[in-house]
């Protein structure tokens, strides 16, 4: 059923004859409330409503609301929608168009639609530091000075060519190196050929995604997932196809029937809900790989902070010649503005994908690299990553401890294994745990919650919070803060 | 503390039920090395150590490494260690079919149609650093150990916000450094807030084509352009239209009909020709721009290097709020291993640009940005440029000398302006420059082919030649070699 403030909506946007149609939209909505048929406090439809009753994709009345939500014409209350503005500032009325306005309208006038996508989908949090954010380890831990010395071991005599830009794949010392911990700490299987060295994960998937779909390609993505695999694939024209994931990880179907090109997993620490991929469930994913042609990329960011049981050994090593992709960063181990991650890559598409990669990038950093080769071959690496294994254990332990003794049991979400970086703290269906955590976020809590990471309906409300880079001492207070917005929201 | 190649024998010994020690490891170590976990040169830990660490007694590990040597499994150098054997035969004649030949035929069904264009223009020279490789400043000159210093200043007590993810746009220190340094130098006009940090030109062309093109749009490159915004543009679905390069730089056509979203040019210095666009010419540019809603990108590459006259002032600058996008890089002024680079944005697009660059890439590096940044405002980026213009003036005219002693004055194309870091040599228009580059390449001679830089028919036959990064000296040999595959070839 269309409400009151749809019909009149549509019967303006009727009468404009051109323009595109959320810049219609604004303009109706703008106007209907300057002259008054729109009064205050009156309620909007949901954008979801609305997007029905006009025939509108919902993104598009989602950015009008923004706008509108920006300039003041309209207010969003937590719990009860969103409504026109008390008081709707006189200059507005009678002002002409505001630089900002101006801009605003301007703006979606150059940008290009995946750059408008982009944009209403971004997720990158403003800040990168600061209490319970996700993904982000103890900086501070790492052996700076140590490294360094290592830096100027390298850098005292550089040879020109690893001040110029790299070579297709890398550094041949670190690709030896990394065959060498990825094959013992991740039973990862390759030979140094196969190492591509990146500038993280995000490079790693643009350039997979780039090189292996057409656009209008598919791939799976784990249902949660990251948000940043989201955008990148998104931006290079590819079909996202959300999969569920439950306790034993992503879930694939049993037939090959509409196998995508590209799978892409967590399996050794599903982000961000935590669960492991069971065997059986890795076993039907290879098979279902190997039958379809579909490449599965296993996304292995942060699986060497296990803190009880056995190592969970990377998919790619699981079978001979998997048809896996594996990707993995330094940004977790070490600290993410280093700037550096690998590709193991099946040998079919190696020189390809080496080729692409200083085609499309342009290498370089190879003195950086060659440090870090030596971090790792002389011990340092895995020495560090015990050290911050044993800490991580004990913050993750004390996390758990508050929000048990603060919410009770059910608090911490059954997914949560024991590793990674970050918990889950799960909050009841009703609750919108986005103005919560945007709530938190003002007050300097950088919780991001969950239902962010969701494509579709119905995901599951919650919390994470990042333990790693917490002092015991200030992990309580700051989780009382957030306690208190927990509080005020149920 | 245990070596990995001592957890991976370990790991091994312990599947082993029964045998005798020294049997056993014997074993474990020649199958690593045939099944190539223990890939040829890569390092056994001494005797003493791996006894250590395997809890075997010294003579038995003693043993095992006199029996692999005596079969050629590895191999001892005196002062270093012992190594796995270059060429195993065993593995030779077990091996499955080589990744080449298995690649070969199935890799086409794997790439996507945009890897396969790619790769099938793919342009980056196979080595990055040798006799006249274009595009390469000298990286010996560079201070590495001032800035080495620098950065260990920075990186002494490195804040934690500096080593998690950037914020978008980069280090705040390096953009306003930047302001100064590109208003005084470039007669850039800008505020920090419009500067953002990059990994350098691919990464700034890749970002601003696609969030101001959809796939389909249209931008004018100049032809010849330099092959890495073909390959980025191509592969963001840009259709490429070439406009031809004249001694006054591109020429636009009059009308605004069939503007293009984006017009990348090069009005300092073009590359590869060496002309400067002429004034009239850039009035008309921006004149057109402005009408058709165009964003203009210029690419400031070098033009700090120009050896007589008046700088050239970038295009950005000369008219207020000009619809340009400006992009420089450290990798000519500096070295192109360091991997940064930045653009100056148009104000209604800077807040745009910079959240989709932290979406898209996830930037970091800031230690080694706030490094940049002292570098830049204590003045050694202007004295370390200085220096590069005299010594890169000397080199030019020697080589500039060199050419025309041995070809004649037309051989040195009237193109090439005083400036830069390569020379364009002519080439008669019959002679396939693409065959006589690949013969110098063979000859360790890194030229490259002047037609390989058009997009269309008719191109002019040269050769580019790097003269920045060659010594006087060694620069009359390596000219001797190109002369004689100059003269075999004609």
């Amino acid at each position: 059923m269309r409400s009151l403030v749809g019909d009149l909506l549509q019967l303006r946007l009727d009468a404009q004859s051109d323009g595109k149609l959320h810049k219609k939209l604004y303009n109706t909505i703008r106007h209907s409330i300057l002259e008054g048929s729109l009064p205050p406090q009156s309620r909007l439809p949901p954008s979801r409503d609305l997007a029905t009753e006009l025939h509108l994709s919902r993104n598009t009345v989602l950015r009008v609301y923004e706008q509108l939500l920006a300039e003041g014409y309209i207010v969003s209350r937590t719990g009860s929608g969103t409504f026109v503005a008390q008081t709707v500032p006189d200059s507005l009325l009678s002002a002409p168009l505001s630089p900002v306005e101006n801009a605003a309208g301007e703006l979606s006038s150059h940008l290009s639609n995946r750059g408008q996508a982009l944009l209403q989908r971004s997720s990158a949090s403003p800040r990168q530091w600061g209490a319970f954010l996700p993904g982000v380890p103890d900086v501070n831990a790492f052996p700076h000075a140590l490294f360094r010395k290592i830096q100027s071991r390298v850098s005292r005599k550089p040879q020109a060519s690893q001040l110029s830009y790299s070579d297709a794949g890398g550094s041949q010392a670190l690709q030896l190196a990394l065959v060498d911990y990825l094959r013992v700490a991740r039973s990862v299987k390759c030979s140094a050929g196969q190492i591509l060295i990146t500038e993280g994960i995000h490079q790693a998937i643009d350039l997979v995604s780039r090189m292996l779909c057409n656009p209008g390609d598919k791939a799976w993505i784990e249902e949660p997932a990251y948000w940043g695999i989201r955008n990148v694939l998104t931006m290079n024209g590819v079909n996202l196809e959300p999969v569920d994931v439950d306790l034993a990880g992503i879930n694939p179907p049993d037939t090959g029937d509409g196998a995508p090109k590209l799978i892409f997993v967590t399996p050794s620490h599903q982000y961000p809900l935590g669960c492991v991929m069971s065997l059986e469930r890795r076993q039907r994913l290879l098979a279902l790989a190997r039958q379809t042609g579909s490449w599965i990329v296993e996304d292995d960011y942060d699986s060497e902070f296990r803190f009880s049981g056995q190592p969970i050994p990377a998919l790619q090593g699981l079978v001979d010649d998997a048809p896996v992709i594996y990707t993995g960063t330094f940004s977790k181990t070490l600290y993410p503005g280093l700037r550096l991650g690998y590709l193991v890559l099946p040998r079919p598409l190696m020189q390809a994908l080496k080729t692409a990669h200083a085609e499309l990038y342009r290498g370089g950093r190879l003195v950086d690299q060659e440090a870090l080769a030596l971090f790792i071959s002389e011990g340092h690496y895995t020495a560090h990553i015990r050290r911050m294994r044993l800490l991580y254990a004990r913050r993750r332990a004390r996390l758990a401890g508050l929000i048990v003794a603060a919410l009770g049991k059910e608090a911490l979400s059954e997914f949560n294994d024991n590793a990674g970086l970050h918990l889950v703290l799960s909050l009841p269906e009703h609750c919108n745990d986005a103005v919560l955590a945007s709530q938190a976020n003002q007050r300097g809590i950088l919780v991001r919650a969950l239902s962010r990471y969701y494509s579709g309906a119905h995901p599951l409300k919650g919390l994470l919070l990042g333990f790693a880079a917490m002092e015991e001492e200030t992990m309580e207070s700051a989780f009382k803060v957030l306690l208190e917005c927990i509080r005020e929201n149920s």
